[in-house]
């Protein structure tokens, strides 16, 4: 597995064995560990720059903790690496975010030691109030740390947290994760000034308490000293108010100390996980520390394919047609160019969703909220009443923070609403947090709404284009990666709720929608040398269906529907939906995801697994 | 309308009017209607607390803006009674909440000075963001004012657009109406002091220019003396901190001054509204000012049925079984003392969902996190890792603001969480931000989830204490007020998944979930006197459905689904996607209700509409 046998890690078989090594034998293994995410992550792609910066604050956590009976709960989780390395599972390390392999992300039916299935940010403080709570009620003695970043406590669900924890004053301990990258400049009043204390008699005893504390054990101060020099020069400091909204909700707070010291993270800890309420510790980190590449460009390093070891240099991906973000986000600035009623919304996603030009083209009609979908469908409906025409672009799996708000604040009240959902359907190695698969099913439920699913790049074009003529309520949703299209002319308006018929047949008749037609293609191709002639829609739109279609597939007797998603509540429903109405009664499957939730891995080997691949489509209709 | 044809509120027709008034006729058009709306909801029921206390806030607000150019943003929006009756809305005020009148909250559709559909807590702010927004767009001039109880701020989408509003410094006034009651004691540490000023620069002028701006008018000076002294002897005032969160948001806050005076409130106003940033006025009100019942007990007039004027006393109400909410807080109260693993959660719903006998008699194991679903579900997420058992109990709507929770951290973490969902289906008077009618679509597409949809109280105890036993993810969801029977035994434990067959009949079928299986089986009983037999099934779960009953329905050749829900991606769905995988075609009607959003009023008037009374689920039978 290793090319070093000698190394320290490899006698690291539980956290326990944490507890026998000096502070410089913890560094050692430090470094080991970044060596190891370097080397495995450059094969595998994954989240290099927060897993590196997070090594020494893990580290330190399990050295003084007794895991899996204390427990570490990860925000995101994608920073857990080196938790990964040091919990037993080094030999599998190799398979990280693969098909079958270990989960990129804390995943409890993997490990004892992961006590979340951690992955759509923000919810981590809320978990770990409850196992306080719990701890509470029971009278016992475990101890819980929760580890955030500084991006997620934008969240509206950690803020009501905090606001929970603070005023119950729950024994845990919370890790402010501070990497100084994760907020945009832009994004969130919410900037931290940990060293300026308040003076409440409460707060300044326990202050005292831990200064003490500190000031014996010696290490910190000098670290003290030395990281008041460095974060008196860094812009961050300029920029961010002198003041500390933690402790007005009662949540005690150290004084900012380097996150990225093994000793000061122990003795912190030390210090404050005897306490009997809630402390924050605010860990300063560094993106990517130890890795070169990862520190000078951590945006890229967050997450990442495969690259050269060396350079750090992306690995050449097969390329073979345009890129669904980059698709948007050309058409979207080809559409502003000509309404300057367009405004365009995301939620700490602006590169994720293509939307790094808009911004420079448009700064004034570009919104980044931060981590904040909630607030970013409100803020789209109350655009739209003053008349603009916002585009909120987030992930699919994300826009599920904010379905209440597209419900309520979008579709009831009827606004011309733009939802451009990047990243549904399966989206490979990040595995079942992140796919979005939901979105068919929590779209179509919605009255007023309307959704539009391209098969492809020019489609995806036609689609944004077709949206912002239409008015009210209109979403798109997208998958990862890249078509095999490009766009080669204007954007085309679609007709509403119309399919496209692009293969003759009629002895069955597949009803596709998105990427899934290349493989409904290829299905009936097969069919036909057999002799049994398929025909194939695009369906462009899961909602409103084409009646005519479905009338129309209805007549050949066999229909089968494909779509990648949950094909619980899907469009696939909608069909049978329609057949119900119209009293007709062909012979019918319809294909999607299983109602399991998908794993991980290559996409194409995830769709197989699903029958969604051409070979089950083709099945699918010689079996009925 | 009214007995008093001499009344100032006659004379208004459109808020411009209130320019025209000084500020001695304000306070006498305020006390004419707060009679309006205490006379008026005697017969209708409303929310009648908030309503009255939010008289002058709104007389105020109309009197120095120009509306609908100028804009108010009401958050929840139940009290905004005094802004209904002043645009243009007295002669149809007597038709509040009733079917085909007027709806008890902002309604765009109703009026052009109602700017959103508010219902669900806390999106106030980010609507009113989305609006200041687009004037910085367009630099246009028109004033932005979104008026929010203090329990509404403890939200997370609130938070996360404070976040935004003080980093962006988007010019808008926030009026924080405190009530002093809508917190409870233990929920949150987010309890305001706006007197304690913050010393940051660029805080500190803008609070100057407000302080000698307040000091000339002379007026409040006087306001705040009296203010001050009120404030110092109240309890709250002894727990909250001595802080200020918004400060540090970049929100400017006023001193904390009387919302009940006209007075104040428009020299306030004055003073804010020319300032380009956005500001906090905090107005300290009284809920239920004005009329002595509703002073004296805030809580029941929050939500009120009709009530005789003079005493304040509910008028009698038919009842002819146990009240659901009732069945659900004594069947787990009695599980409870069975099994101390038993937590209950609820957010800010306390006495909606019939907890306050729990509260009692198990403080240590009730929970009350405020308005704050996303925190409820993911605490309850938290508290089952560590092995208790949590239910978490909220209205069905508000569950709408945590589905990603759902998914993420009680499904895919596949923890023992119970949801109760309260007030599923049709509410009634309400309308469409409140009615529960999109459960089951979005339950029912998420893994590992299982959704029991009790027909009566009976079944209600019987499927809580199913619930408690299985393990896992599940859902229970049902209506708000009586069923027609009452729980006249122990629960039994109802098996996972199976239907109850509850008339026999070979005709046809009728598959029916929840209350809906008394006009199913009056349905039946109507065209057994035709000869039509039709068996019926209590179905019982929504997820996962009875497949045996399915196929036993699919004999007769004739199905009709029949649920309290929206039908796209309901109940039905499921029944059709497993006659579409076994192959059988029956003809098939799925009953729910329509693709569009239900309106308010009388239920069975509502069901009718939809097609779910017994008449229409007979004709559709006849139909088939």
């Amino acid at each position: 597995m290793s090319q070093n046998s000698k190394r320290i890690l490899d006698c690291i078989s539980s956290p326990a064995d944490l507890h026998l090594l000096g502070k410089d034998e913890l560094e050692i293994l430090a470094s080991e560990i970044r060596d190891q995410i370097v080397s495995t992550t450059s094969e595998t792609g994954g989240h290099v720059a927060s897993s590196l910066g997070a090594v020494e604050i893990i580290l330190a956590c399990h050295s003084v903790l007794d895991a899996p009976k204390d427990k570490i709960v990860f925000d995101v989780g994608h920073q857990s690496y080196a938790h990964k390395l040091v919990t037993g599972r080094q030999d599998a390390f190799s398979t990280l975010r693969s098909y079958g392999g270990l989960s990129g992300f804390p995943k409890p039916s993997e490990s004892e030691f992961d006590v979340h299935p951690s992955g759509h940010a923000s919810d981590s403080l809320s978990v770990a109030a409850g196992l306080a709570k719990a701890k509470q009620i029971r009278g016992s003695d475990e101890r819980i740390i929760a580890i955030i970043g500084d991006a997620a406590l934008a969240g509206g669900m950690a803020f009501e947290a905090l606001n929970y924890i603070g005023s119950q004053q729950l024994p845990m301990v919370i890790i402010l994760n501070d990497n100084e990258m994760s907020i945009s400049r832009n994004v969130g009043a919410l900037m931290l000034h940990l060293g300026n204390m308040r003076s409440t008699r409460g707060y300044r005893e326990t202050r005292d308490y831990i200064q003490d504390r500190m000031e014996s054990g010696g290490a910190l101060s000098n670290a003290f000293a030395e990281l008041g020099r460095r974060m008196k020069d860094s812009a961050k400091h300029m920029i961010i108010p002198e003041s500390m909204i933690y402790e007005q909700l009662g949540i005690v707070c150290t004084p900012p100390i380097d996150g990225n010291s093994i000793a000061d993270m122990i003795d912190m800890l030390n210090v404050v996980l005897p306490m009997d309420e809630p402390v924050l510790i605010h860990a300063v980190t560094k993106k990517g520390a130890g890795y070169a590449p990862a520190e000078e460009d951590p945006v890229r390093f967050h997450g990442v394919g495969p690259y050269d070891l060396k350079t750090g240099a992306a690995k050449p991906s097969s390329s073979k047609g345009a890129k669904y973000t980059d698709v948007f986000g050309t058409t979207l600035l080809d559409e502003a160019a000509a309404d300057d009623s367009i405004v365009a919304i995301t939620a700490a996603m602006e590169g994720g969703t293509g939307l790094a030009r808009f911004h420079e083209a448009y700064p004034d009609r570009f919104i980044d909220v931060g981590i904040a979908e909630e607030h970013a469908v409100g803020m789209a409906s109350g655009l739209a009443a003053a008349g603009l025409k916002p585009v909120v672009a987030v992930y699919s799996t994300f826009m599920q923070r904010a379905i209440d708000q597209v419900i309520v604040d979008v579709a009831l009240a009827n606004r011309d609403v733009v939802l451009a959902l990047d990243r549904a359907g399966l989206v490979g190695d990040d595995g079942p947090t992140h796919h979005g698969v939901f979105d068919i099913s929590y779209l179509r439920m919605i009255p007023n709404m309307r959704i539009l699913v391209p098969s492809g790049a020019q489609e995806l074009a036609s689609s944004l284009h077709t949206a912002l003529s239409l008015g009210g309520p209109v979403a798109i949703r997208y998958p990862r990666g890249q078509a095999s299209d490009e766009v080669n002319g204007s954007p085309e308006l679609l007709p509403e709720g119309k399919a496209l018929k692009v293969h003759e047949g009629d002895h069955a008749c597949i009803l596709s929608w998105g990427r899934m037609l290349e493989g409904s293609l290829e299905a009936a191709r097969q069919l036909e040398a057999e002799g049994i002639k398929a025909a194939v829609y695009d369906m462009r739109w899961a909602k409103p269906i084409d009646i005519d279609a479905v009338r129309d597939a209805a007549s050949t007797g066999r229909i089968v529907t494909v779509e990648e998603g949950q094909v619980t509540g899907g469009a696939g429903d909608g069909v049978l939906e329609i057949l119900a109405q119209l009293g007709l009664k062909p012979s019918v499957r319809t294909l999607g995801l299983p109602d399991e939730f998908a794993m991980q891995g290559d996409v194409k080997l995830l769709l197989a697994d699903a029958g969604l691949d051409a070979a089950s489509i083709a099945n699918a209709i010689r079996s009925m």
